[in-house]
């Protein structure tokens, strides 16, 4: 028995009928069959991945007042913000355009008493004003992600990115690479060499662009040891080994040689790992204060998942990583179907409940004989049930 | 191996600590371990039952245009429903209060030529301005439903209502009434005896306080019947023996009789199911043509979910059925956590992964000796992994 026909269907509610591009807002989409249960069921996958991991699941709420939400980490996402009044209160409330800052508030607030490393799993619908990513289209972003809150060790770390690793890989997505950086490095760097702030920022400004000339023009003293960073780029092996024989003041020391530890923590957990490190990255990371990952697949440009270390609520230390499931479901195999079996009319109810109890999707049919023949094909069912008997629909 | 010291923490998450009412707005909740653990597994069951039955999973945004949204069946809506200025089309968006009106709009176009009847399920978050009634208190509301489309039968209304009740069965909920109504009973009723507006509105609220003196008064000539129909209320097979007594005028005997079969379809299907006919009522019910349905658990008032037969788009047959998540999972047990494994700092990796298959927690866990056993404690691990050996935690 197959699903075949059911497939068809399904092809048949996920083809775009020409009803205008004005029906739904840009970046707010209908998911129909088999889009829709391949997301869901690719996150209550991610979610038992987190779960064995001992990741208990929360759930933060879809709003929040804004002088809260806005507060710390949850500042830099003010222009990402839809904001309404709340009639009660009389205060603006924001609809979440990321879940992170929640969990950092909850670990501070209803989980503070909760013993430590703290770790929690989320998934959950957020909405942004305008598209996160030049290459993304989508307001209504969903996120499920992990974090692990009080422990601050290159192991910690590796988890993290470890049982993200475990969790792409049930889900099927293969050839991810795991790109590592390090934001704190570079500004570190600057600061420990005491560089006045004009030079200071057309260096960082010349790094971000990777140019290694606008870097030794404006790099005065530090100039080699930058064009070396620069250099000290690619897969993770080679690049920490460029990164260990670098000299560096000990404030950047210390920090290079954390996302040395770091890399050798998560090789040792996953060998096989594509892992990707560039130490003068800083781009895009805001309020992170250690190893930053970012998750590709290979020859695509979408970011799967994003995640890193950052202080929660400014005195814990805290390593998360969120997946994007809008994205990584485009590159997941659909979830299976049940196959379908038509109920004629005198069907028996018991031997329908076992069809089902075998993972049968019975279809209930108020017809019989040839005309219930024909639904069954018309309705993509492989079988009909009439009676107690099940037989092929030819 | 038990999952006790586990429930100790998840006692903990879900513990209220005074931060006051002031940090979320009224009606928005953190969940923590167990529940949102609970509600995801919950609402899990409840698509899988719907799944079983042909209902394919379908998933519509969280906002829409107001203009799209409050059309037709959403215009009741209004003013539950919050609104932002879309700063891309300049056009007024909502944040959607019900998901209902979203599937009938997907019926009408991404999924108008897909074959009839349409079988659809959907599960999501709903934000209202104020709560839905006066024993409530969220406004982040949760849906997880069923519409069946393109089919105006007894068998249809009926497979509706007993797929909800197996639903409820899979969560261990017990003890639920079905309380059936049909709301264009009355109005048919009076229209077909021509009783004149002012009197009719007379009738209807006597009928709404269940005033049978009052109903008396105002009745007219249709005082007689009327009062019978008041009486014909109360368990199903005593109602529908009633109101099949009753002298009706051909566009009312119609419709009590469609009521009637619908009975008797679902008492069919499920032979033990608690339910009860009350023909009069119509309150809360806007847009519906034919039976409905409230869900109970007995002895509590809040509802579980509600349902009953409209016209999609004003033109096709449909009847649904809507949980109240929120609701129900008050009612079933918690979700199990899987019982949980400390992994000392030596703890075999290979011997961890066949522990989380089989169902288990791990704990990455960075200590050693004695150390370990007493993170194991406090951390609510029964077991310790060390090398490869699980020993429990005395």
């Amino acid at each position: 028995m197959t699903g075949r026909a059911g497939n068809a269907i399904a092809r048949c509610m996920t083809e775009d009928l020409p009803f205008g591009p004005a029906l739904l807002p840009a970046g707010f989409v209908d998911l129909l069959t088999p889009d829709a249960r391949t997301e869901a069921q690719g996150v209550a996958a991610l979610m038992d991945v987190f779960a064995s991991h001992g990741y208990d699941r929360v759930r933060p709420p879809l709003m929040e007042f804004e002088e809260t939400y806005l507060a710390g980490t949850g500042a830099a996402l003010a222009e990402q913000s839809f904001r309404v009044m709340d009639p009660d209160s009389r205060r603006m409330m924001v609809l979440r355009p990321d879940i992170t800052p929640q969990i950092a508030r909850m670990a501070a607030t209803r989980a503070r008493g909760v013993v430590r490393p703290l770790r929690v799993s989320y998934a959950g619908t957020c909405v942004v004003v305008a598209p996160v990513a030049a290459e993304e289209s989508g307001r209504e972003v969903m996120q499920a992600g992990m974090e692990l809150i009080g422990l601050d060790t290159p192991e910690a770390d590796a988890e993290v990115m470890s049982v993200g690793a475990e969790a792409l890989s049930r889900l099927g997505v293969r050839d991810v690479s795991f790109d590592l950086t390090m934001p704190p490095l570079v500004p570190a760097l600057l600061e420990e060499a005491g560089l006045p702030d004009a030079q200071r920022t057309k260096v960082l400004r010349a790094l971000d662009r990777k140019d290694a000339a606008a870097v030794a023009e404006h790099g005065g003293a530090l100039a080699s040891t930058l064009i070396a960073l620069l250099e000290a780029s690619g897969p993770a092996e080679y690049a920490v080994a460029q990164l260990a024989q670098i000299t560096l003041l000990p404030g950047a020391r210390a920090i290079a040689d954390r996302l040395i530890d770091t890399v050798a923590a998560l090789r040792e957990r996953c060998p096989d790992l594509r892992m990707t490190v560039d130490p003068v990255e800083f781009r895009g990371w805001k309020y992170h204060t250690g190893v930053c990952v970012t998750l590709f697949a290979v020859g695509r440009s979408e970011e799967l998942g994003r995640g890193g270390r950052y202080l929660c609520n400014d005195d814990e230390p805290a390593c998360g990583l969120t997946f994007r499931p809008n994205v990584l479901f485009r590159l997941t195999p659909p979830a299976p179907a049940r196959p379908r079996v038509y109920l004629a009319q005198d069907a028996d109810q018991a031997e329908a409940a076992r069809l089902r109890q075998q993972g049968y999707a019975t279809i209930g049919g108020f017809t019989t004989g040839a005309q219930a023949l024909e639904d069954a094909r018309r309705l993509g069912c492989a079988h009909i049930l009439s009676g107690a008997t099940c037989a092929a629909v030819s």
